[in-house]
């Protein structure tokens, strides 16, 4: 057996190791049509978890799920011309509703249709359409919907998770009377964001409003979080748009205020993918696979019994399953604490290295000697495989609590740390072609790389001035940045730092 | 005001009624994209009570969600030609992936596809693609997995939750090593939809297999569950298929038997959709609007504080809050009720009235003088809205579950009573024509109509006998139905009756 269950390592190859733990944890695969993926169960389990925190974070701050159509015509993009641009160059195209049968036997598209439909890449002017018939007066307002949908723009170079033609997301959708509410609301919904990412996928992000030139199309301002992976380049983790009154003047979504005059609204959107399994993958994950922060892994503690006679087995067994219960009895994040046995008819190496392939924080192994002493013996996948700890049956379930909040917490600081070290203050342009240099620093598919806090404008100049090292300012960290200075591109004063860093 | 909420009544005009209900409601209605709908908050909220109910169910019988594509090439359904012609005629084809923007500011679709992709109007193709890879050996199998996915069937007269375009849905799909564990699968998934329509949609079914004509293309066997709707129509629930090996063998989906003979597995699919909503509207609602069951409704209990003055309102206030915490610590059918304070400005009937449309189960009004009483004023859905109770509010959280449970149970069994009312037992074909003669019954939108239990054969002649009245073998009822007897039509002897009806 090699060193490590992954091959490439992190340090080899940092790419082709995030495609191997995809696959040695079974998440998902390529399908035969180009660009999209299958999810497989353990993956979407992952997304099952983000869905359940996130809906209800949703819904605890006022939001109401909907479903909107799959198809939006092409009339409805042609009236947001900046939007256009940035989205619908690379859509799906329906342009025929029936298949005939040919007589060599092939299928041939027919009943064309009057105007083609664009299968959803977002849902802004679908769904503002709706909310100009739906809003009459400020009574109406604020309207706060979610839609869980898939949506689909079409990608050249896919990367499973990161980068696919189909991907599952949320898209929240607002209007509100004022431009201050919806400022409100764009923050609010950032802020819920960071706090999913930071305490449940125990990922560390940056927060903070992005440059004109990575705004989303038709926005007046886009905000960010922004997560550093174990190669130093930052992953775009989720994004909250303060869209002004634009879409409302292209869609005519207006209401009568209180004063009874007629004011177009204020609208926001937000939405968080199933890119997030990625970044959770090569925030965490190490050199023998997947590693999931128990609050998102869909089985926390796996039981493993041991035995050879039947005899054995019955006591074994019994054992695990009075665990087992136990632990379902005891809660963590709010939640009963998810537990299985793992009785397969397999053997004990492959099982155990499956779940540690497959990511699950804590593994108790029970035989008929643990049964004698009352202990099991406890590995924990946030430390080294051979790590083991005998763990007192009886207390186990009363302790679990503790020990997978200790887990969740080490995972955050431990990134926290790495994200430090990779985090650099620089001060001239010069210094920053040497800290992202090809030569001299990290290259594309590097382990090393990282984040670059600088004064930098919010100015074309700069875009221009960086884009030969593939990096961009990824946003303008909100707290604890209020240091003014120089742009070290444009000599224009600015305010407060930038995050420049290479990016998925 | 007039004497019913919804205009017209069921016994006017019964599918105008039903579109009525459902804008009255504000469940949903027309998108601008021709057969699409948008499934609005209230609606939605009610599939999503469908969805968790039901994925329990799945996961308890050992299923796991993943995730396919939404594309399907076209060559995999010329791989299947029983399945192409029952579904290959009405489909999205999407042969473009980009837009580009002519100088007159249109939309101009580019980037034509090699082969054209179809928008899933069902996944056995793809899905069965995967499966011939993932699976090996009998150690693969059972292969137990369900998608929650949105699909797409063209409909040319599309009628809103019923029959639309785009739909929501769940489809299972399983792969087996024997017949006899495929066939079992087929009728226990066929059980949960059926213990899942009556025990929480309130909503008496009738399952058994369908005739030939009626089968899903390329099956072997198709199963459905029948519901009555109020118009005596039947609509078709839910359906579970054992497809045999005409999948496998299409697809190419093998396994190493224990015995090592490579050999075909025997599948499965079974599904339902946001048809569901349509089938509970249908089965429940009055001339006032929609009547949820309780299981199935997102609130269970609003409490509608009146007050005139500030003092008035800080004693009622605190009464709704207190009571609602009690009801959320209450639980009905193993989850916490599910209740919440109507305390929008608004004139009180207007606002009961809402309620009542919108179908709640239980309304309890708070106001002063009650609250002297000790009392709440409390209305139920399923009765007259002036038929007013007073309820100890210091009791009403503890006998909150069993009001629930009788309201549930109400319903279901006036259902059941109304089901048997037009359900008759017809031996000649002649009765047939009488009593679906549209001279002497029931005609198409009538509130009469109903299930006939007739003895037929699985014959085309017997189709070809019912065509002109629109009426269809639904399907061969499974329980307490063994009198054997001769088909009306044929004269060949056959086992048991069959329900005819006509259909939604």
């Amino acid at each position: 057996m090699p060193d490590h269950a992954i091959s490439p390592t992190r340090a080899e190859d940092y790419p082709e190791w995030y495609q191997q733990v995809v696959k040695a944890a079974d998440l998902a695969e390529q399908s035969p049509v180009r660009g999209c993926m299958v999810i497989k169960p353990h993956g979407y389990a992952i997304w099952e978890r983000m869905q359940t925190i996130l809906d209800r974070m949703f819904k605890a701050t006022g939001h109401q799920n909907a479903y909107f159509p799959l198809f939006i015509p092409l009339s409805y993009l042609e009236q947001e011309a900046k939007h256009v641009e940035g989205f619908a160059k690379e859509c799906a195209v329906v342009t025929h509703h029936r298949l005939e049968l040919g007589p060599d036997g092939k299928l041939i598209p027919t009943g064309k249709l009057e105007e083609p439909l664009v299968v959803r890449p977002t849902s802004e002017t679908i769904i503002g359409a709706m909310y100009a018939k739906w809003i009459q007066s400020w009574r109406d307002l604020p309207m706060l919907i979610n839609q869980w949908a898939n949506v689909v723009r079409w990608e050249m170079r896919p990367r499973v998770f990161l980068r696919t033609s189909e991907f599952l997301w949320q898209e929240g959708h607002t209007a509100h009377a004022t431009s201050e509410e919806a400022v409100e609301e764009t923050l609010r919904m950032l802020d819920v964001y960071a706090t999913f990412a930071e305490r449940d996928l125990a990922m560390p992000v940056v927060k903070g409003p992005k440059t004109a030139a990575e705004r989303f199309p038709g926005a007046v301002d886009t905000y960010s979080i922004e997560a550093m992976m174990q190669d130093g380049k930052a992953l775009q983790a989720g994004t909250s748009h303060f869209l002004g009154q634009n879409f409302a003047r292209g869609q005519n979504i207006k209401f009568a205020s209180t004063s009874g005059a007629e004011e177009f609204c204020w609208t926001t959107s937000w939405g968080v993918s199933t890119r997030l399994v990625g970044a959770v993958i090569m925030t965490h994950s190490d050199d023998d696979g997947l590693v999931l922060p128990p609050r998102i892994a869909p089985h926390q503690i796996v039981l493993l019994p041991i035995h050879r006679t039947d005899e054995e087995k019955a006591a074994v067994m019994e054992a695990c399953r009075k665990l087992e219960a136990e632990l379902s009895a005891a809660t963590f994040g709010g939640e009963p604490i998810r537990a299985k046995i793992d009785a397969r008819d397999m053997r004990g190496g492959d099982k155990v290295w499956q779940h540690i392939k497959q990511g699950v924080p804590v593994r108790v192994e029970i035989g008929p000697r643990d049964l004698a002493a009352g202990a099991g013996s406890m590995t924990r996948r946030d430390r080294g495989p051979k790590e083991r700890v005998a763990v007192p049956l009886a207390e186990f379930a009363s302790r679990a609590p503790t020990l997978l909040e200790e887990i969740q917490q080490g995972l955050f600081e431990r990134a926290k740390a790495f994200r430090a070290e990779r985090t650099v203050r620089l001060d001239s342009a010069a210094d920053v072609h040497v800290f992202f240099g090809a030569g001299e620093g990290p290259g594309e598919g590097s382990a090393r790389g990282g984040f670059a806090h600088v004064h930098v404008a919010d100015d074309p100049a700069v875009a221009a001035a960086f884009d030969p090292l593939k990096v961009t300012v990824r946003c303008v960290p909100m707290e604890g940045n209020d240091e003014p200075g120089t742009c070290v591109v444009t000599g224009k004063p600015v305010p407060r730092r930038s995050v420049l860093a290479r990016s998925y």
